[in-house]
């Protein structure tokens, strides 16, 4: 250790106690590894303070040293942001836990920023709401996390994103000051969304130590239809048509053929539909009360672009089985570790860019397949890459991420920037509003010291 | 005109054309005051661009002589923000009503920032598809305009407000620089949300130029139905107890015995229903197919909280009448001009709020009377003050505001800052939280010269 990490050592242990300042690397081990396991790096020191004062504590420390901090929640991040790559203090938030209250009449829920995804969950559902918000990192992902990285998820397409879900902050700047906006309030026009700009900034303008968040009345009882289409734009219709008809969508996700196969290769399940169909499209609805025969009546409707369909009532484990075995499957086909990545298309080029996608891999990466599926409704596609060799990573996520911003689309679409997708911010944003980015950064954090590898201002 | 202003306006008729910088009095006497009368000012100069390069054009020159800009849309404001109170130059977006494009799989909108609301309703219509946003100045209000102050209206309760409806952005900052956010995905975690910041931003930050609003499906028939409850707090439970149904909330308006009374004192209207109750809520909601038999229902599973009630079909203009006549009766019955006060308060806080407003004001303001009414699914409140004096304004102005504050409400709900909240920004913001948005704004227009009266920086 240099003599100014000895020195700041011992004045954050003077902070938030020792016994709260991890520098071992036994246990700091679990701090410095991301959940994919490929950004791996090194720090001298976790801080965990245990309220807001604290993190304040800590940050005007940090800001004094001029030391560059990264703060993690619940390291479940999938762009590596949460890790430091090159030797920052981490700034857990693990031990902000305190679910302050849960408001009935106004649907919110003020907790910190340290409470897991699950337990705000579990604690809106005995009050009969729920969170607008839910992934299936729910048992280790933060409400600080969910915030910083605007987490997408399963709920999305019937709630929005969780900046939508945000109606008051409180967080922490590099140099100590503490910021709040916190009205239980969802109509407040005074001055600019403070809550929604630190939503998605990944931690690299603040600290967020407690948030409210708004609830939502939990989806009533559903249907889950698997129905096989030829094309993207017949299952695109299909779901216009399910909303048209007055039932609320609750998912829609997209498999191709190809998925399918795989998951029927390391699974014991039967051909799911009697029709071998290039695509199948996974949509869960909700409605009033015959909200099975209105399914039906749509699908009957729809004509010959349904090829063939199944329906069960929700949860419907049997259908969607099918979906949720993916990942396991295209991990243990793969015979590297597979390279996924969270894009998006506007709806209409879904089908061009996947379609396009697998000759164009096949002519410059060869031994590489492509497994796509993704959450049609919003046009986000996960593309899962195979047998990629770790030589070529850089050069074949390049090649996706070109070929997805051709389309008219988004290097990220919930997952966020991270270190994964520095490189090519670029391909994502304007040159204009990359710097109108720096400048908000530079006058939030002039020194540049929280999360620097996201969003480098020099 | 001074020697300055000489050479400036020679400037702009150079980039917009002789035609579109309008100097005489008489002609830009439209553009000085407000819609209410109350704000007025004087301007040296209406410049009106008819795209983005001029507008990036005029703002370099502005910027080069240090000259203070306006932006103005439809000028429907009633914050007073859009008026040059001190000799601003007025940039008009009114020549930017280009709509480039419906596109009903992705259900975007692009236009220019000039479009007029109703224009772009109806051209979402055309195509099966609805603006997210309604409001009572749809025939004046511009894209722009409802844009930056992030407007809510009748529809916010179903889509949220203008800023969700949001997807892209293109806009001009204060020295020319032509800034672009534009991917048409709901999903797209690409580093901070540019579009969210302009939105509400009342243009302090930028001349927004083109925008790409996202589309919705029109609500299908609805029902409406009138009811007579104790409490507000009945009110808020029926209202729970009809979305738990699964019935889709299209609109919830609180009403008060006086006000209905005043309504009925203005227009021939007879008692709506056979008891007089302290409040009446107008809930139209939407559904499937049973949507009346189900209203139904919920009303009589309410029990006593219910007094009385009755059922129309949407648009039902009868049952919407009661609530429609009360500005106009307001203006017809107060002495003086009313003064309005567009605010909100947590919904637990309404019932505290309402009760406790008209004893205080008896006490302080003994020949104000106060008629409230408004959107009680999200807090939203109407505060009308009648038979103010001229010399009472800003101090029951100050009075109410600190009233709302008190019961954890905000000063303006949906209307913005502009002039007439300025003076009371600390009540809606904090002290370490307005500095956060000085220095956001000292980043993006350093030397202060949009709308500098709104939120100023020195
Ligand atoms: C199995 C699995 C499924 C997933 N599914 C989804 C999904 O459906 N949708 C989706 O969007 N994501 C998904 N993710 C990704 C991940 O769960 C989300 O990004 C989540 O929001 C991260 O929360 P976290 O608490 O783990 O944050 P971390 O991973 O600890 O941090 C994420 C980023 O936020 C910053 N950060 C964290 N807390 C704070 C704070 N309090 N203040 C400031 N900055 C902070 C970090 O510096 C980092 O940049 C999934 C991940 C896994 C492992
Ligand atoms: C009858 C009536 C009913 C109304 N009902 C509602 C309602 O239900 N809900 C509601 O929220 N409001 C309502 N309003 C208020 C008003 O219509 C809204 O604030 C509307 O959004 C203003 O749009 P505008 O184009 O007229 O903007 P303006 O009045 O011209 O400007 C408003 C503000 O935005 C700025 N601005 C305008 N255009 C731009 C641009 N292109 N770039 C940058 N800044 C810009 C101006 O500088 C000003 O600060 C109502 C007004 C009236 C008269």
């Amino acid at each position: 250790m240099t003599s100014t990490t000895l020195s700041i050592v011992s004045e954050l242990a003077e902070i938030v106690g020792p016994a709260n300042v991890l520098t071992d690397p036994d246990v700091t081990a679990g701090y410095v590894t991301d959940w994919t396991g490929h950004w791996s790096g090194h720090t001298e020191a976790v801080v965990r303070p245990g309220s807001t004062a604290e993190v304040s504590a800590v940050l005007t420390a940090c800001h004094r040293h001029g030391l560059r901090v990264v703060p993690q929640g619940g390291n479940t991040g999938l762009v590596g942001g949460s890790i430091p790559m090159d030797g920052e203090i981490v700034l857990s938030t693990r031990r902000l836990t305190t679910i302050e209250r849960v408001d009935v009449v106004d649907r919110t829920l003020a907790a910190g920023a340290g409470v897991i995804v699950a337990q705000a969950q579990e604690a809106a559902r005995q009050h009969g709401l729920d969170l607008g918000v839910d992934l299936a990192s729910r048992d280790s992902a933060t409400l600080g996390g969910i915030v910083s990285t605007n987490a997408g998820g399963i709920r999305m397409i019937k709630n929005g994103n969780t900046r939508r879900q945000l109606l008051g902050i409180e967080a922490v700047l590099s140099d100590g000051r503490v910021v709040t906006r916190w009205k239980e309030l969802v109509k407040d026009n005074v001055g600019y969304d403070l809550p929604g700009l630190l939503a998605g900034a990944e931690g690299t303008l603040a600290v967020i130590t407690r948030v409210l968040m708004r609830l939502v009345i939990p989806a009533p009882r559903t249907q889950v239809s698997l129905v096989a289409v030829t094309t993207v734009s017949d299952a695109l219709q299909l779901v216009d048509r399910l909303e048209r008809a007055g039932l609320t969508l609750e998912a829609a996700e997209l498999m191709t053929r190809p998925g399918i196969d795989l998951v029927r290769r390391h699974h014991d399940l039967r051909a799911p539909l009697d029709v071998d169909s290039p695509f199948l499209l996974l949509a869960e609805v909700s409605g009033q009360r015959d909200t099975q025969a209105l399914l039906l009546d749509v699908l009957e409707q729809a004509g010959e672009s349904v090829l063939d369909a199944a329906v069960e009532e929700g949860p419907a484990p049997k259908l969607w089985r099918y979906r949720e075995s993916h990942t396991e499957s295209i991990s243990a086909e793969s015979s590297t570790p597979p390279v996924k990545l969270d894009l998006s298309t506007p709806l209409r080029e879904v089908e061009q860019f996947l379609t396009t996608l697998t000759p164009a891999l096949a002519e410059n990466f060869p031994d590489v397949r492509a497994i796509c599926f993704g959450h049609v409704g919003d046009g986000n596609l996960h593309v899962n890459l195979l047998d990629v060799k770790e030589t070529e990573r850089e050069r074949v996520t390049d090649f996706v991420l070109r070929h997805v911003t051709q389309h008219g689309g988004s290097i990220s679409a919930e997952h966020g920037v991270g270190r994964a997708k520095a490189p090519w911010l670029a391909l994502g944003r304007s040159p204009e509003d990359i710097n109108l980015m720096k400048s908000i950064r530079a006058a939030i954090d002039p020194a540049g010291l929280l999360n620097p590898h996201i969003l480098p201002i020099r």
